[in-house]
């Protein structure tokens, strides 16, 4: 059993590159599409390179830090965990690059086939993810067995992860919102148009964005959360071998659960997209339920537990991803009600859209939030701080899927854009844009999963956290009422505030970059509003590029140097109450940020489809101030509050030694 | 000594009297400009008289079920809160709203007259505040030695509070934003035009928001700071009454302070009014600390203690006030960066001047905590919990100034408006607005005192919370790690969001209302426009009056509800974490909203100053979208958060005696 992980990751990898050969065999188109699809894809590589060599500096220096410190074998694992979650968001994002023309091309035939190679393509990013992941840790800990290496693995996922998701992330928004602010409001030219300057530059931010670190962050997560289960297993049963390896046997039925649940994803007789993709997700978790049964049954007289304090955990974390999966649906589809009350306050301005997204997002808040709390109290009082975990690993064994919906998003938006740019066509262009659409609430509830699967796996590290200081000899409590620990408590608030507010304010100074550049393309180059000359879009990119990286940084670090000053100067209580305080007040933030964001951008395309006015209206002037609001909360600040929480975690996991 | 508070607090109610017939005697001016106040007036005695009744009906159905669970003094103590803290924001508003016009009519005079006028009235709610609260707690201990009904006399307090805030909160914002949204943004006259049918309403709800809503939510944490102080004082050192009498000695102090400082008040030669307001402040804090230091020189060999313990401790508090002034001074005046980057980013649309002020919000969270955060540190060092009490005590012991810093604002407001309205010229105007301006900082600072006190005076209740299920003989721990505990902080996060989405939604309700009202007048109502026919001011008045007061029930209800429900279905170790996790979660939530908006509104009024293309200009337009979505976070949420975390707080300190 215990190359079972082994072999499923492998299989998921070899998945991977069957679909990568049949996403390739796919026409791309001729002419104009094939060019568009190609500069997007240059300026994706030439971020992506120039992001791993400003993030590979600043690897190197730890990798010796951690060499020096905790090891050779650390610094091992480090370089494994972040060169395997840099490989996963590079294949994935060059993937996706050459996937967005193809899917334009099959947007020609129909809906159907349209859909089919977008989630094909999306399903390489899924299964690359789950697959290295699950290869890195396994393979790593078969090798050397070495926990506290394994530790360092997860670190450099996360370390990795937080670069991406901060610079893919304020590069995707700064190029949105400056293109936007421009293109549609002052020159009033609609979305993706060609003679916008910037509007290559939009495109490859869905990319390196949405794509390359979203790949990234779930990496992050699904391998922190299975290492934290593994060193939370060991601590707890330390003369059990099978609970340091039940997380990765869970993970690799998963991933066979998922590749057969992908053969679902088919569009049924009423054409409807979701429905079409929910039925691969809930396909996943039955097989998943199934099989976890049959090993829990297997495997639980072993921990000498019943049957239930094992598989209830378990069961609980496919109920959380599947009701975390209908709430962000209810609060960011344009169906309901809170979309369209956004659209509604629009009527009256600009104001009253913010104010009632404002108090969306907020409310969104709720739901996850209690859906967690009972999923905390109910995996505990069956299978204890094991059973949390459980729940955790469970919920995130599905990650290859959802990675999967969500890829497609970039894609399909792509492929919406190009059929724009290159004029395909009313009929392709109608059905590039019913994917993307589908294609915004696939996005959001992913980032809702990401962030609760977050918050529960950075409490599983925060036991580890506790447990380990346990197993040191030391006999400290965290106490709410010690003012050391409410003082971390806050300090973790502080950390999450001061991270959001950097990511947004550098989405805006990255974006003012662009609106001047564009800006200044419009005023300089003659015949561009006319459509007679072309616009340089390879400046707009190099502007982007420049500034998103160096924005990135300072927010960057932030979490992981604040819990080695705060563990030295204040002590192991005041970390532990930052722990906390950062998962309190950061997954609050963080929903309240994308939920919220997704349910502007979706208030937006309500309009835009006809209602309260249409596009042009005064309404629509209004939801798109509140989209271009949302856009660095849901794709810069808000998605990476969740590796952020984690490396916090982990760095104290790692200093946790030191500290006593 | 056990008579000082007394004498001291019937002191300042007397003073308190001379300043309101000093304020009487002022002439109010002739014909339109009394008209208008009277107007004013009307309305906002209207609105208080019909909340009053609304929260009557609860107040006394929360007064059988205190006297049923808890004993007939519990229910007296509560009704004696509730009718004093209703008194202080009645006479309050009384004084300023025949206070307004004088001011005006002083205006004419010159800058120094309005100045010391609207200061007066001003400190007629600061010193009726101080002074009843002191005289409430220290009449009814006095007489009945009754701590756990002194505990129910701070709910009284509290809870209407609440409804004042949130019922004040939502008129003052609804009116402010529904008569921008039709006057400034669709017909284009300006702020405080009498032609738009709003604008009586708007200035009601300066009164009942900025005036009875803080006068009540100061009162309550005034008194729930000191009645926390002595029940801890009694918890910890059971044998020594001069720790339950400490607090109001400090308190009795600090209103003698404050009465001197009040005469340091004056317009120097350069014409700097914040300067001179500071001066009374900082003349407040020196006076105390001299006081303070030859209290504790007397008082401490009784507690066994060193002088510094008790005295760095208060020392601490009032250098907290302070410097809470200092930064939130920063974040909110038109001299510094946050302001001016907020009025830079207008240039570049509506969405770029709000993504930046939500960035500068949370910016804003970062100092204001680590401040708290030092002082719980340090206060706890010297004086162990006691001394953490001491430190809030001391910090709000300034709140009779602080009020009457406070106060000045909505009569300055007022007198604004006005003299635009009844057309009193230039030069009046221009005295008034600079007084207005100075209000606009003076009130964002209080705020932060506010909520910065409110945080740390809900730890002391916190601490009681815990001694008291300690002295009750369990042995309850809050531990990080229990999931109970885990869940109580997730929970008492939701409540913080979950009533912050109502309170701005419910502006948000409120105000579509009177959009479609004003609308209405102007359509109807012939040569409205043309200044020729008079708009019916009273139905706006009534809209907003029956609204608000709707809307305010269900949010109001929820601190009430749920420490109840949460301590009887979960537990006392989670009602423990839902009062730390409302504490973390709302400081930031209520800081980045009361900051933020105030820095919005200032950028606005920067641009309007004629920089960056002063009124009129495209990003003056932005400028009024960030400042309408200001107003509900600064006015309404932000604010209502303060009172609520302190509900939470005092309920579950009257219900513990009944969860173990």
């Amino acid at each position: 059993m215990l190359y079972l992980p082994i072999i499923v990751s492998i299989f998921s990898l070899i998945f991977a590159y069957f679909l990568i050969r049949e996403v390739r065999k796919a026409p791309s188109g001729l002419g104009k599409q094939v060019e568009i699809s190609l500069a997007i894809r240059e300026g994706a590589i030439a971020f992506l390179k120039r992001q791993y060599k400003t993030v590979g500096l600043v690897a190197i220096l730890l990798f010796f830090i951690l060499w020096l410190t905790l090891g050779g074998m650390s610094g091992l694992g480090f370089l494994i965990g972040a060169s395997f979650s840099a490989l996963a968001g590079f294949i994935g994002m060059m993937v996706s690059t050459q996937a967005n023309s193809k899917v334009a091309e099959a947007a020609k035939k129909g809906l159907k086939p349209a859909l089919n190679l977008a989630f094909k393509g999306g399903s390489v990013t899924g299964f690359l993810v789950v697959g290295l992941g699950l290869l890195a840790v396994s393979g790593f800990y078969l090798l050397f067995q070495d926990l506290s290496a394994l530790i360092a693995l997860g670190f450099g996922g996360s370390l990795i992860s937080v670069f991406a998701r901060l610079g893919g992330g304020i590069y995707t928004k700064a190029a949105d919102v400056g293109a936007d602010l421009v293109g549609k409001i002052e020159k009033g030219i609609p979305e993706d148009d060609p003679r916008n300057p910037a509007v290559i530059a939009d495109q490859v931010g869905d990319n390196v964005g949405d794509c390359a670190g979203m790949a990234a962050d779930l990496f992050e997560t699904y391998v922190v959360t299975i290492v934290a289960a593994m060193v939370l297993g060991a601590l707890l049963f330390p003369d059990l071998p099978q609970a340091i390896f039940l997380p990765l046997i869970f993970g690799a039925l998963a991933i066979l659960a998922s590749i057969i649940a992908t053969f679902f994803v088919k569009l049924g007789k009423s054409q409807n997209i979701i429905s079409a993709l929910y039925k691969g997700l809930i396909g996943a978790g039955v097989i998943s339920a199934l099989g976890f049964l049959i090993l829990v049954f297997q495997i639980s007289p072993q921990f000498g537990l019943s049957v239930i304090s094992l598989y209830f955990p378990a069961l609980i974390g496919l109920i959380i991803a599947f009701f975390i999966f209908l709430i962000t649906d209810y609060f960011t589809s344009k169906k309901y009600f809170p979309v369209k009350s956004i659209a509604l306050a629009s009527q009256a301005g600009h104001a009253p859209n913010i104010i009632t997204g404002l108090s969306v997002g907020m409310k969104s808040t709720l739901l996850p939030v209690i859906l967690i709390s009972l999923g905390i109290l109910i995996s505990f009082w069956f299978g204890g701080l094991y059973g949390l975990a459980i729940c955790v690993v469970s919920m995130l064994s599905l990650t290859g899927l959802i990675i999967a919906l969500d890829s497609y998003g970039p894609i399909t938006d792509n492929a919406s854009g190009i059929s724009e740019m290159a004029g395909l066509g009313e009929e392709v262009r109608k059905n590039t844009d019913a994917l993307d659409a589908v294609g915004n609430t696939t996005k959001a509830v992913t980032k809702g999963y990401a962030i609760a699967s977050a918050a529960l796996s950075a409490l599983v590290l925060f036991s580890a956290y506790t447990q380990e200081l346990a197993n040191l000899g030391t006999r400290i409590q965290f106490l709410l009422g010690n003012p050391k620990v409410l003082v971390g408590l806050f300090i973790g608030g502080i950390i999450a505030y001061y991270f959001s507010s950097l990511a947004i304010s550098a989405v805006g100074k990255t974006a003012s970059k662009v609106v001047e550049e564009v800006r200044r393309q419009f005023r300089e180059i003659k015949g561009l509003m006319e459509g007679q000359a072309k616009p340089e879009y390879g400046k707009c990119v190099d502007i982007v590029t420049k500034a998103a990286l160096k924005e990135m940084i300072l927010p960057a670090l932030l979490p992981v140097a604040s819990p080695i000053l705060v563990g030295f100067i204040l002590g192991p209580e005041a970390l532990g109450g930052l722990l906390i305080g950062s998962i309190i007040v950061g997954i609050f933030l963080a929903i309240q940020m994308t939920s919220g964001g997704a349910a502007w951008d979706n208030a937006k395309k309500y309009i835009e489809e006809g209602h309260l006015g249409g596009k042009g209206s005064f309404a629509h002037q209004a939801a798109i101030t509140g989209d271009t609001v949302g856009d660095p909360a849901k794709d810069t600040a808000g998605p990476a509050i969740n590796p952020m929480i984690k490396v916090l975690n982990i760095v104290a996991l790692l200093i946790v030694g030191f500290l006593v």
